[in-house]
């Protein structure tokens, strides 16, 4: 019996996951995993994602090199929330960011927070 | 016209909030947002979700007193996840911790990792 089995997936078997740098606490991304993705990721220490959109493991930075390095792992209160930290090489965004969060929401608009790596 | 209309809700019309807390960058907590409960946000300052369970809009610390002020609002890079910077006063977790993610999953087992406030 693990601790993976009293986790409250959605009705989709997923859970969200936050992703946090463990050099300086940025958020970096949110992604989602199934019960065997945790797993891989807490066997293999690489952040392992199922992909909703393609319905697939995903193995961060299997095909760019953008690799994350589980340091740490955290639940919260309501057991359907994962916080992870790690140690992200490059660019934890597809689109070259350090972080997918590099627009901020001003007066209705968007607006860039930060450079293409 | 607003970016707030550009966002992508899930099909039950909400996108999920990460909470960081401004002053030391520790993640709080996750919790849902519908469209309205986001204008609302922006409007007041004041964050607030929208509650699966009870089905209706949840200002944060409106009965416990810990509240949200939001400092600043970012989105990720495929518009479906929102990253919030708030002053967090006290618990941001109803079990009084500070931080819903009071558990760390070692082993596969739960550790708790702080203490209550």
């Amino acid at each position: 019996m693990s601790a993976l089995d009293d986790l409250k997936y959605n009705d989709q078997g997923l859970i969200p996951a936050i992703v946090q740098d463990c050099e300086n606490g940025d958020v970096l991304m949110m992604a989602w995993m199934n019960r065997e993705s945790l797993q891989r990721t807490v066997d293999s220490g690489k952040a392992t994602y199922w992909s909703r959109s393609r319905q697939e493991f995903w193995v961060k930075g299997e095909t760019s090199g953008h690799t994350q390095a589980v340091k740490r792992i955290a639940v919260d209160c309501d057991m359907d929330t994962l916080l992870m930290w790690v140690e992200q090489v490059g660019a934890a965004c597809h689109e070259n960011y350090r972080s997918c969060f590099f627009r901020d929401l001003v007066h209705g608009e968007l607006k860039v927070n930060s450079e293409r790596l």
